[in-house]
């Protein structure tokens, strides 16, 4: 099979949904980093190969693609070495995760990533705060983790669809819950610390792509370290708390 | 093959998207109407069909599914009686489609469902006017539809992907762009007048499904006329304009 040339950022969370994808099932690939902080994706090298100008996107013998989505579907036809769970040729099954990967667009990502980038993330990349933003789509990513802990996830320790094993699904949604690890504590124990079956269904996620969904986090880690490292902050009710020197503790607990 | 029972709502622009698809394949449906206005798709008859709450969504013989991108590669799929190039097995044209569509959810459809809604719809659907997000969205769109006209469509009478048939991409966003209808005059021709290569496809995609298009379209041309009927109206520049006194008329500029 072609090689797979990724153009990727690891801090963007459909980045690193195909990296894993390609990782663990043994894809062929070469990987391109498409630095988001140095504007990398709006420079004529990376438009030659996504003119829209944004990360994920691959090429494989010229044959050029970008949607985090699209790329999972084509990779899991058009590569014998994916297994069917991962896009389940049984009809129905695979209707199911479709419509989970729709839902997702709307929902988790729109709420999740508009969180991020508008509370913490937009200045490394060159982008303004925006309080009121930030808070319309925190109420949105709330009422998704809310639909994925009491409607999506079937928990008996099931992934998405009620599968024993993983899709590209849940590889997907949950590289976006990871993206919240760039919020400060507080804010990651108000959204997540409620869902149980999403933390846990997290860790199955981690455990059925080990030690690639680790590895391909590294740098998110490193960045949230960055963004919030050792520094004494102050809870909405006044107590101050110190943040875990490593970031990466956190992480575990998610 | 088992009869297709569809939720919908003639309103709803992927709703009718499924409906035309239905209708030009000849596959074996039954239309259910789940009136928005009366907020059937919030009673528990209709939440036993999709328990999210949203139109469109079908049920074959108690397979339950729901999100329209979803619906439409399932029926691709499942329905012997739908032609290749609605959805083609040749996989990088698939995988094309599949981009177009993944881009339109965080795009066109944000931006065009986002304006209308807070522009003109909600108070229809129980829900108020919000000029902020209407012009947040209004932005979105016209973006949207600039990437449309100058990276998506091909021209040269090519349908989206640059296939000489229509793929379910093009149906989606089609009826989504039809949407605007229910903006007034003044905000469609903002939009659209310098669209050229966007009206043009959607008359081909009229063309390629007629009479459905049109058919399916019709409650979404009389609730425009219900909406701006035949009042006078004020340019932002003081000069009044009568509205045609029959949206069709303007529809079939379109």
């Amino acid at each position: 099979m072609e090689k797979v040339h990724l153009y990727v950022d690891r801090l963007s969370q459909p980045s690193r949904a195909i990296l894993i994808f390609c990782m663990v099932n043994k894809v062929d690939f070469e990987e391109h980093l498409i630095n988001l902080a140095k504007r990398d994706h709006k420079q004529p090298e990376f438009k030659a190969i996504n003119a829209l100008g944004y990360v994920p996107a691959i090429d494989v013998g010229g044959f050029k693609l970008f949607e985090s989505h699209a790329i999972l579907r084509y990779l899991c036809y058009a590569y014998p070495c994916v297994q069917d769970h991962w896009y389940p040729s049984d009809l129905a099954q695979r209707a199911r995760i479709d419509s989970i990967l729709d839902w997702h667009h709307s929902n988790l990502r729109r709420g999740s990533a508009g969180l991020v980038l508008n509370r913490v993330l937009g200045p490394a990349l060159g982008l303004p705060l925006n309080p009121q933003a930030a808070s319309e789509a925190e109420n949105l990513l709330k009422l998704s983790l809310s639909k994925l802990e009491t409607f999506w996830l079937p928990g008996n320790d099931r992934f998405l669809t009620g599968s024993y094993e993983p899709s590209i699904a849940d590889l997907s949604l949950a590289c976006e819950v990871m993206q919240l690890e760039l919020l400060d504590r507080n804010d990651i124990d108000m959204l997540l610390g409620p869902r149980e079956k999403v933390r846990k269904w997290i860790e199955k996620v981690k455990k059925a792509t080990e030690p690639y969904f680790e590895e391909a986090h590294d740098k998110l880690y490193k960045a949230s370290m960055r963004l919030h490292g050792n520094k004494l902050q102050v809870n909405s009710n006044g107590t101050a708390l110190a943040l875990d020197s490593s970031r990466k503790a956190l992480s575990s607990k998610l």
